[in-house]
């Protein structure tokens, strides 16, 4: 179960409200990348986490629950660079821009409506659970396999695009409140990169824990088609790298390459049946 | 562009017709660990690729190219799991069970079409973009960063989820014909897990490339919290493991414990504005 | 604006309720074949029809009003195959079955629970707008292009593809009351695929329509490229039809046969900007 | 911030592993009436609560924070359900039902592998964040307006159709573990209506708070249309009802009846541009 | 079953087209807040009504029929705000704006363009079933939860945020037929919230109907945590208001404060099977 | 199975990028009208395809695979287009446009970047399967229904929607290279309507095929409703038309026009279950 504190994990402050980046933000809260993905991802692996040994489940708890305060602060933050500016655009009658103009008298606060939209509309003037362009976050981007291998690298993979995404809205951020929450959380996502693969190295490494799942054994997989490159290319050329000679990166084979051709033959599902609802010329 | 040979990448054959798997195997077309996922995933990374050398570039679009193939052999599967069987049911009188004894009369048929509802209903007893609940593929899916090692790493996500599933089908099937495809797909996987992995040596290794995006400079992001593991148990409790202490796995810190308690002050998020649909009492 | 009559459309009517096929029904409820999708897509046509001469919008609204009454048949077909049944079975003691079997003493009213979930549980015995799969109907399915003759296609596949699955669902019905139900269905389906259908001939029939915009002038797209159907087999082997020579349905061309090859370059995208999030390794 | 405790926020135990159950449980942890949604909701709204004064941002808080609690549970309770019944089920050679009389000799366990779907492909026998069908949670159902009073009504509905699900669960279940763990549930939901329940009246009640939001002035609104009961019915007649007559809820009106009549002319959209991709007929 | 006119609920005027208005006004169709979703909800709400007396059914109905009219006259306004507006733009050679400005030359109705993206694109300058995002309205958000109670304080939150919607579009009109038509819109808003709680008060209010569902005897839900509200604030701190102390709101107990804790233990869900697709390590 | 060659199937080219152009390309990859939508139901529809003859199958085998090519034709467009771009606007320190002066001194950069959200901050200005409001392609688009005649008219809609979309993106462009793109793309649409029209001649034109399916016999039907034209308009009347008399297009009927009435009475469903969770006041 849990607790809360009203204070934040870390200070979230805006100088300067800007209701365009805190548009940008929600692709941090609700976006494939954000916060509630790894957030839940996290919790549902503890929850379903099945082994002999607690570990695994208390390290992903700890984390999960930290990520619960991140969303928070990005939700603050959010709220802060929504907070005023459209008010504020009206009482000084800032000057007409593009819209404006074209539309013939609009002041320019109408732009900016036009380009929040529900978190106008919806929320008034808050953070909700979408992303960058105002499409609600689904759950089914909640990967945990029940493979604590195979969900370690999703965590790789989540705190990976999740870090590109927090070094963009830095580059993005003119405000220097906003710049120092940033600064935070990326130094967070390196340590859940690091946390994610140090997880796979406790667990004895690559080599012991690929191909994922360990658990089947390679005598029952095809031996003639596990370390080799397919080539598909007309011309059978093909880019040379590590992937085509030498070792495999689990040391259980040698990498080969292969100019693909078919091993099958042409599938025939013959005529429909009677009363499947096809047409006549196909029933034959 | 793109050619196609109407002969399967490797052989199908269905010995005894089942339904139910051919639900189960839905998973494998639609599901988040399936192949229009990874298919669709190689593609979009090979095609936005941005970088001096075209070798990360071609390497994607050949496993793309082999992955449609992929989905074409499990189409065919789930085609062929459904061939017949209802029907050859209904002409043989099969015994009632559960849902003819409780219905009153009904066909077992009636339970079986039950279970694969629009495979049946939608389809004409064909392969769907759906998963094993019947939920349609979204493409939100679709993992393509811009940034090449994060996106490896989702690849190794998706082929690592991806084999765990083949490795639970097979355990599934009856079917010596898909037991057969399924060993030779399982046996892809281990190669394109290799693979990915393989792109990341050849990028210099998880020391070069990691934290991701590694041209960041890790000068500008918050050092006294990027290799520390955060406990939030109220107890202070914590697991202790490869990620608490020792060098990072990036070889760039050391792993730390912290203890977790707010950095920040309670969010003030103030009154709302008069005119932002709120309640009197919100606006102060 | 609209008014109702407490009144069915036509007769509904269930001898013995059958869960399982309330749950086939919900298909042409919420599925994308289904009532809603041609009710809400005859709407939004009508809303947005643009023409110098209402006739096409008005005929839509009898129709999309028409549709809105068998929404409602539908919806009164689920609740009575759901009603009673279930308590029925419990009050019976019906024999076990083999989910009863199996847990050990469970009745058989569980297994038809499995198979009905949010009927069962959301909705208290009822219909609701999901599918077969209980997946919600999304509207993005509802297509209103602003384009008379694309939307009268649109409109002629919705009723095939509608009249496959009433046909489905007629050859699964057992009771004497749905199959009137659905016959009565089945017909308005044949006669809207004919409306749609004599639209298209109301507008000059399809040597006047297609291709679809016809204002367009046909002078400024590739009339190399227009009427030839292109060969991707590696083999260059092809099925001959109508589509390979002779004369363009449209009248407007000759069909020929072009076997495929690359027509542009290899695309070169570049590396990628210092300030874009990616590794080092693709800013070159 | 946040904290965890190991332990649960009250006991789980299963006796008898029910698959099908876990599945029915899912409906409470990803259904549009489960816990992720409660939990998410108070989180947002009391994250974006503006206020001059802080006490319904912080009630909420200490709701959100319980819930999460909540899906802990019911995500245990699944996992729990999930355990080794399958297995046992195998090793044990239960008879055959339905699906093995059908199929020819497969073992029930098929059957329920049929009915789990995602549960057993997706994530290896552990809870999800779906619903009963496998429809994964989609965001969009957080409601958090901005509006505290709207907000609560949403509240009140969410533990509405909550407690309603809580108790289908109840009525169910058939092992007393669960049956102890959906007592506590239901208990809390009680509580929980009435909390929200409590706020309005904590506001003022609904004379003061209703219309919602009370903070634009019904001077403004159209005053012939604001208390008038619209009777759409052919033939005029409607059902009487405390919305007929007598004083309006809010007090503010008093309820009359109105035959439904058109107030506005027919639309008149006009022509189509004519480089607006439509039809040549439309553009007249 | 249904019957239209072709005028209009209330009349729709437009003097100055507004294209990004248009877009705001979506969210009053497609957002969850919309018209769509009410007149669905009441519709199945209907639809699927069991009780002794049909007279919630009837007066249902009324309303459901009543927002059809709605959504048109909204899908109207939409047509007309996207009229015209473009096309004129570019006879008149509107001064270029910022993204003229900036991408060397463009005409400001590209930046109208890229902001209202799909009902250019898609619909031909209309209506669609899109929120101000563009997000397709999704069907889930039907509430019909066989619960007559349950449904009527769903339809209160529905009505509390459409109004709240209503009265954020009034104020961001500027044209005076927009505002006209949303002042009546507000108006059947502020009926429609009075008409939901009317109809609870019919049931007997508040104490006769809570907690929902009724039906179920409070003697089984666990009583020494239904009326207590719980704290997780880790300093114990908590707001205190109408849900701490003093008679509940159903009558039915006393609000009591709890310092939440945890009643149950640490969840011990024990090694992976070993055919489950998990690691080695997993199985133990 | 599949081969690729890197170049592309038609010359991409563009002078000046267009960040607002590749967001409206997006409509033609990831929009219901879009290529990946043609692309996989030509390919599911193949796969599915049950027939004596396979020569439909090969036929559609061709067009799927060529339609891959498009869809990377889209992505490498949107990719040029957002090539440079915004890095260029930063170092020429473009003129402030309308958010600049509102939001107070911020780059028009600025302003571009909130209107392509995604594609900057998810994929590093690349293309996504998303359309061009940012909503990821969903599945469920993809018709594959099992009845060949439907689907040829299902492919008809696709190409006509598909090339009013081309359409629009061919006015909206300026850019040369996009432009010549864009009119091989018009052209490929116009062979493909054709072609999905031929092969409807092919299997005996529209007397043969409709109504669909032709296998189920229309002596079945409802013969006294499957040719009239139902007219909901409270004062009857109606559209006049090619729909309105005279021989039924599919030449098996003789057009009628029938004004609406209901055929049915009022449904009963009458009071609830005792423990489905409604009220008491439902169960009666």
């Amino acid at each position: 179960m849990y607790y809360h504190d009203k204070r934040l994990q870390y200070p979230v402050r805006v100088e300067t409200p800007d209701p365009l980046f805190a548009r940008m933000l929600q692709q941090a809260i609700g976006g494939v990348e954000g916060e509630i993905r790894v957030c839940m991802q996290y919790f549902f692996q503890a929850w379903g986490n099945r082994a002999p040994n607690p570990k695994y489940r208390d390290m992903l708890l700890n984390t999960a629950t930290e990520e619960i305060g991140h969303i928070e602060m990005l939700a603050t933050a959010v709220a802060l660079n929504l907070d005023k500016a459209p008010a504020s655009l009206q009482e000084e009658g800032a000057a007409d821009g593009i819209v404006g103009a074209v539309m013939g008298g609009e002041k320019p606060r109408h732009a900016i409506e036009g380009l929040i939209h529900k978190n106008l509309l919806s929320s008034g003037l808050a953070a909700m659970p979408i992303d960058s362009d105002g499409v609600p976050f689904n759950m089914s981007h909640i990967y945990a396999s029940g493979n604590v291998a195979a969900d370690m690298y999703a965590n790789v993979a989540a705190e990976s695009t999740g870090r590109v995404l927090a070094v963009r809205l830095y580059n993005a951020a003119h405000d220097k409140g906003m710049k120092d929450m940033l600064h935070y959380m990326i130094a967070r996502d390196t340590m859940h990169q690091n946390q994610w693969l140090a997880a796979i190295e406790d667990l004895g490494g690559k080599e012991a824990q690929v191909p994922i799942p360990n658990s089947f054994p390679q005598t029952e997989e095809d031996q003639k088609n596990n370390y080799n490159y397919y080539v598909t290319s007309l011309d059978g050329s093909y880019p040379e790298g590590r992937w085509t000679q030498g070792p495999s990166v689990d040391g259980k084979g040698e990498f080969t390459v292969f100019r693909n051709e078919p091993l099958g033959e042409e599938p025939i599902l013959g005529p429909a049946r009677p009363d499947s609802g096809a047409q006549k010329e196909q029933i034959g």
